[in-house]
């Protein structure tokens, strides 16, 4: 099933539109390119209806926002509504700012995403909106992930994929959970925004199959994240590690991916 | 010949101006280095001018644009040309939007460019302006990019180096046609913005000789994309890659340069 | 003594922001996450406040510099100032205009930073203002360095770190002169920004300490560039180099740091 997700990838070379943080933005069109997709990163507002006409799919990435980069999401994420373009969020510290959150909620009243890509805490931001964290007892704590992600997805109509010590797909009915990855991903900046670069790539492909489309993304990213640390010597550090990673999505075969895929419904 | 063109960069240090995309500004700056010149990345217009008397060149590269990027290029490109400094024109993805073929318009209108730098689309957007692309047969698509790059060479006074599936270098009379590189260089995000980035630097130490300065950009990126592919292992993708043809090309001596540059006029 | 200001990175991962360039963002979010930082590069003047609420540290670059960024940056820095946390301060390319010259001197008066970093030519502009450079004795040339920094630092209570040909570290009493380093980072675009970027998790781990801090991120990013050096290959470059440069720093270890730093006080 995964393998169709990235054969197809590879024989259509989608075109990604991206509006990303310009901290990243190098790695993720260079992954984008590793997977077989074409990258294209823009954010003028004034060009974000025509980029949708030429692209495959959308990424919007809240790393380094401004108005002018969420203007140019709002524009780009209806013109892809009305056009049925799939749209991958991934709301980078949403919980870090009034002004994250409140472009958040906004480009969630207005633009339906196919894909919601976030760490646990942006996670629970998005779906628990200001609520202040409560202290929780451990138990709680150990499900609240999967809760946040179900309840957004359920909220959203988007698959989320909630990744870092936990890995979780879902459409707010299946739950997936991934085991593949290794630690030292967290050592590499914009290892999320690759990932969420990915799963552009992989709903391009694929627009009617987002959960697939999620799940597929995050297991070959956990899977690159393998074979790039199972390739480091003893002097290579995390930015080896990184050229490793899309070095390995460069190398990664369809069949690979199916292969060595670890993934579970709960 | 070409080889002179690289030793005056390496003698001269030349500083190369660069307004450009965020996506791979990184990588224009550090292979501006490996040629042996000093790179300034720069964008805001109220420090265009006095950037402009400490420069030797200046490259605009039309990716992520936006109103001040372009404002920018304006106030830059007319100090340039009023003090004689080569400027470089890559309009990356001008047919993408009515924002970037306006702006390619008013800068093609306001700077004398010394060398544009673009793939077969970009130089037939700017060359035969908004016209639509009429079905054509097979022998005129071979023709077609050399005398799209011709037509925009006479047009403009602009060298025009247009590189991709074929490489052309021409001032309008003389036609070049180069056979350095190598495919894998379309998997490196940039790998054209480098070039644009290049021949900056060679138009800087050489601003009296702007078609062999393009031609030599264009054969020394190609020979050092050859270079980084004979250093490619098993393992290695589209990351290493890119870091291979930067490598390459601080390796690269000008005698080299001059041996394995491969082209022919037309 | 150093040993002990990269052990406390370590062990206390604190949040550095950057408001900083948008050419080697990027190298500095890898570089602090080697150093055992966590980065989040953001310049929104919005967000500023509640940013400083959870960041250990800034680091203010001045590179691609725009009305908002030094906004940003004011805002930041005020909020760093009334709650105690350390500002690093790297003036890029001060001298290259007016526009930068003035955001220098409003940043100067404003904000009270712990650490300057910058090369001999910044150091000056900071230091001396706009007073042309009149041509002096070879001596007084050699000696200029440290007398600007010392003033520097006199004037604005900062801790200056000035290096290049030189590295000097002072508070304006205390001299340090570094020995560490190797002359191919100058071939590597970013170097002096990563080196910022450190001290900026130097100083976050070590608040009270800027000095120390200061000299721990010179010393610290100069043996990693003697051991990236040491394992550079026959057909490697500068763009390999700067992979090994960020590698070094992950792969360094407090001892190592302590036992091959070489400094003495002047």
């Amino acid at each position: 099933m995964l393998a169709e997700i990235l054969r197809r990838i590879r024989s259509q070379s989608p075109l990604v539109h991206c509006i990303t943080n310009y901290v990243t933005a190098n790695d993720c069109a260079n992954l984008l390119l590793a997977a077989g997709a074409s990258p294209m990163m823009a954010d003028e507002p004034l060009e974000m209806e025509e980029i949708n006409a030429l692209s495959g799919a959308h990424v919007f990435n809240l790393g380094t926002p401004n108005a002018a980069r969420i203007e140019a999401m709002r524009i780009a994420g209806r013109a892809a509504n009305a056009t049925g373009k799939p749209v991958v969020f991934d709301p980078v510290g949403v919980g870090s700012s009034a002004f994250r959150r409140q472009a958040a909620r906004q480009l969630l009243a207005e633009v339906r995403f196919s894909i919601i890509r976030g760490n646990a805490s942006e996670i629970r931001t998005l779906a628990r909106g200001d609520m202040a964290h409560r202290g929780v007892d451990a138990d709680f704590e150990e499900r609240a992930p999967r809760q946040n992600a179900v309840l957004l997805a359920r909220r959203t109509g988007a698959v989320v994929a909630l990744t870092g010590d936990q890995d979780i797909v879902t459409d707010g009915e299946t739950i997936f959970r991934v085991r593949n990855g290794h630690p030292m991903m967290r050592t590499v900046t914009g290892a999320g925004c690759m990932l969420s670069a990915l799963a552009g790539a992989c709903a391009a492909a694929n627009p009617d199959k987002p959960l697939q489309a999620a799940l597929a993304a995050v297991c070959a990213m956990g899977v690159c994240g393998e074979h790039a640390h199972r390739r480091m010597s003893d002097r290579e550090g995390n930015a080896s590690y990184r050229n490793h990673i899309i070095d390995a999505l460069y190398r990664l075969t369809p069949e690979e991916l199916e292969e060595e895929a670890r993934y579970e419904t709960e």
